[in-house]
């Protein structure tokens, strides 16, 4: 089974940027935890800060992997080219967030990604990526 | 540790209502199921048409209970006095969706009582509530 | 063959209420007449002023009368939960209303469960209903 | 007792055009059916994709006759012309629409004559124009 | 010296229609007490309910005489035709109305023909003609 | 004399809920100081979670009492049920909320009670009902 | 008789700014000749460019002129106070603008005063005064 | 104790002007009953229709008055320097209205000053002042 | 194979009208070209300035000719009627405009006929024609 | 003669993503096609997922070949950044679409990149890019 | 060479007005610095509340001086008659704020003055009118 | 001290693109000017017209230099990716644009990023860089 996580803009500074919205501890911390928990699951991991690099990413995983986790950061709100990428694709995508962002600032309410995606989980911090893995897992049950 | 499952509106007719968005298993039966993997909580259900129902019922628990999962149904878009209810509260409380309301008709893309709640799941269909128990367990081993 | 005409908040106080917009005839005056008129079919009524009790009562009755005919007063322009009851039952519901509401206040203009209704009969007083009757008898002959 | 419908654009292709949201009857062999129903009521129908002969037709029999039924067609969404003719004449003038306009495309939703018209009937198929005429003879009778 | 006065839709009954708005006096009347007040100017009248012979006739004439003054009626709120006419032409036009078009209903405020005419004049009842006249007369003087 | 107060939906947990918006003191403990101040008035109080029972309670008392109340908490801005009937009834209603919702969340702004209220009062914390109560008194003493 | 010309903010200089909207002629020569074509007329004359100074000149002159015209220049399209005062005096008012400000900046298709005024007249450079006077005098003609 | 009161521009004509909304009693014979039923407080009394006087009024005594009751009159809806001028200062602001606002003219429902007062009083005629009084004496009373 | 030009409002002025967005040439002359380039190509014309008979024309030959071509002209912007009359027919419509629409006003940047045609060519001047003409034989060709 | 044609993000999968919008062949298939056709015309092709290198590529090319044509995938309708590109260079740039974009969801409806390009074609299968090639010939001619 | 400073509603309270934003520094100070600073440059300083006032400085100073440096204050987000005033007159206006006024309330984003002002410079605390003053030098230098 | 400047996309082209908004000088020559005068300060530039790339400068040195300049281009208006990373990192980032991009189209009007800035400078042509400068030398002096 092979999973895919993606994160977008500005989160390769997770730990260090806007500590009082994302927390401290880095992501690579995070990840580590993740992948002792679903041991027997191939945890993929891929940041950028490009929107184009993230859709190349997209096509190159989105036939062939069992589910993809998107954080698509800033490009939630403003990316029709992602959103594009995510219907283009076969495998099915969830979208999280680290924090609520309908709770935050009113540009970030609208996630234009979101009706393309199996699914959305928001607000758990580090642990919406957790919730994201578990959501696949059970997509892939449902489906067989 | 006890856990209150609310569904809102026209939610009582689950597996007899719009199959094809919603599913033709009755909510009873998986409401079962939950409890059975979830054997060690105490899952609690209430399911009423009335808004005011509703806030009476997180007036109740609201701070007592470890969590509350809550599917306001049409009140999800057009309700203010359940947003009141829930950040008059003290138990955290997460919204799920069985169906992804962003992918819907326009006037379902607005929750008004996501704000208020630590996190939001949807579109996993009956499994957003399973991934919202998982949620309210992370929720309080964080806490600790 | 059964009918139930719903009168949604307010409309408890046909008769009495603002008589310039809706006339000074009690409305149970209007319903005997009717009653008369269509000996024939058993026209039952409800009337309340809790938007979840008529939630209550379409389920009630939504799948086995022959038709429904609803005016929901004010919920008609905010409830998203009766709209979505209207499409969670199988009898056709009609909706109309004893005046023009486009020719209202703006904020009445817009009816949220009109779209889910088989039709719409608005701006004909009291006759609306009766033209609702009539409406659900030529339903019920069409779908013969 | 004299009675004008009242057909506005492209409704001359009706039977023929968009059958799955029109139906296949053309509307001469339905207007034949509403004569011989209401044989005692004089009847008249006009036809045409031209605004302003629409106006000029209500001006014409807009003083004399007992009711107007109009299907403003597209006409309907964009013709404040039309809406100022309504209010113009003295002769009833009732709204119908076969389909339920508030069901399909958002520019539908919105009636420019709707305000003008003594009131308004959708969704009903051809079955409109009947509930119109029994309207008007209801507007007549209570006049009287 | 001549000059065209283009009367729109429902025009024809003014003196019968809506007498609060727009007063009894017959236009008729009216335009004859005009052409004596300015008997050295060749006043031609055109009234018609239909768009496009407004165009058409301001085609004829709007390359030959000194002015036009008009009152498109309802499609001085929504025809882009005739707007486009009159900028399509060299005479100078003159928007007139009877009524303070923004002191009416909200959809009246908009005039889509006014940018694209030498200047407006509304609220003055049937005067608003005549110093539609007076402002035709100082333009050509203006121009020579 | 007799005046009633409405309280709406979470109001009940006044003194206990975000206390930094709406102080620490019970409402029960403040209504008590309110009816030793106005001893010679019979001050009643009502509240509910349930719109429609706001609605029942406003008929009940609607026409004979000599002035009402209310802060009608979450359904103030999405309630035109509660609206309809204070324009249904005969006593005057007098709108009170306790801090100043015109300088929190955008939602809370617009007031669909306001119009149809002979006025507001907001602001000034749980002295808002006392205020309410002498404009009452005052447009008693202007009635007679 | 007693005629007042209002100019507001900037026209005082008017014949040196914006000279390709405006023209080049000093406001104060046109005046003359005003004065000189309406010999039997005294026309005043006020220029401020303070919104409250405008005000207090509507209420000397506003009960005891025979007409007032009006150029509000940018107050125009802001000013609430203005619209105020006009609707609060008596004498009739007319707005007239230099320019055809529906065919300039967005901002400058909206008039406040237009609303509260008799007529407005604009588009025709400095005559739109003198159309001024001619519509003051039709309307001291028609009220007599 | 002093408390000043301001009434911004085209009060000066209450008593006088539209006579169905504000009444017939000129504001000075009130002030008079005010002063003599409050003889104890030091009531003031200005009145401009100078936005930037209303300013420098609200600076000169906004540091040492008690409390301040303001009806900005049409500024309510437009000036953002007099809702700046208020947060400027310390002593508390009230905002009082004679007529409803909220029930008036669309562009009258958004007071740009309400934010940033105390508290607001509409809707009682005359007597909102009064109310303000006695606001601003209990606000007083609470800070002690 | 026979193609129709649909021509609307204005656009019988070509080579006279507005020349620095159309140009000189009148459209006969270019029509003629377009003949003789397209000999095989029975290529007929229609121009009309009433909106109601581009309807007609487009019901005269919808069902027969293998496309057509159309430049609504400012109906593009407004006519939901002729949008209707596209979506009736079984001829492929193409829309053609000559100048860019999107890069002039905000008016004519939404076409209500565009999302009903085949598709779109705009910007090309008259050679948008000759593309129209090139993409009728490729649809042609394509359904064979 | 050279002209580029550049694809924009996701169009890499043409011929595999989405069938039933796009056709179930390659592009590559459909670009030999075209370069036979136009065996004398050098055609040049970029498909980039990335906004900055597509606007890259625009300055390359965009000084020196014949014309640019350009299919911005969903970079259409966000970005600024690619229409900026466009005006900044001469080569005369056509948009082309596969799908009728107008025809499709909402934010697909507004082209950013539309009034900075010589014209647009769309709708018309892959045959729009042949179509664009034909104008970008045309605008050739023409220029010489 | 010669420069005015214009100083709008309320920054006459700078230094003692809501400090956390601008600061504890009195503007008076901080002028004396720059003059010290810019000992060369004559420069003069107007405070006003009165919107008009800062309109009549305007056309004082602005066909003579060197440059302006204006901060409207409140009047930056309503006054067209300021922004009509800077277009009006030949210096060169710099706009500028103490505090970022895009981060702060959403009334405070629209500047109507800044399209008139030769450029813009916020957030800068005082120092905003110090690189102001570096901007009329950079401006007159160029314009040499 | 250390301070980078960043150009956005299109901005490679300038002294090219477009010179009557920006200018013919090539922005290295203006670049080597500004490193003369400031020559005790290390200028660094950076020019990307990839969103994330500019996004990646940003984290490089934004941790470490005194001071970023950056004018975003088009890009400006559509990231928020970039704002994000700009409120991610703790030098002073200043946003300056050569013209004043709210006297442009309507959709520059608007900056995503300035809300994240200390402060915005526009309008002065390529002295906005300089001017930028000295706003950081003047940070850098207040923050000491």
């Amino acid at each position: 089974m092979k999973i895919l996580i993606i994160n977008g803009p500005n989160l390769n500074l997770l730990g260090k940027r806007e500590q009082t919205i994302y927390g401290s501890m880095p992501f690579d911390a995070y990840l580590e935890d993740l992948r002792k928990l679903y041991f027997e699951i191939q945890i993929d991991y891929f940041q950028s800060n490009i929107e184009g690099e993230i859709i190349n990413k997209l096509h190159d995983v989105g036939f062939s992997y069992n589910g993809i986790i998107i954080n698509a950061g800033g490009y939630t709100h403003t990316s029709v080219a992602i959103a594009d990428a995510i219907s283009s694709i076969t495998s099915p995508v969830v979208e999280v967030h680290i924090s609520n962002i309908l709770a935050r600032e009113e540009f970030r309410h609208k996630s234009l990604i979101a009706p393309k995606c199996k699914g959305s989980i928001m607000g758990f911090g580090y642990d919406s990526y957790r919730l994201g893995i578990e959501s696949i897992l059970l997509i892939n049950k449902k489906e067989k």
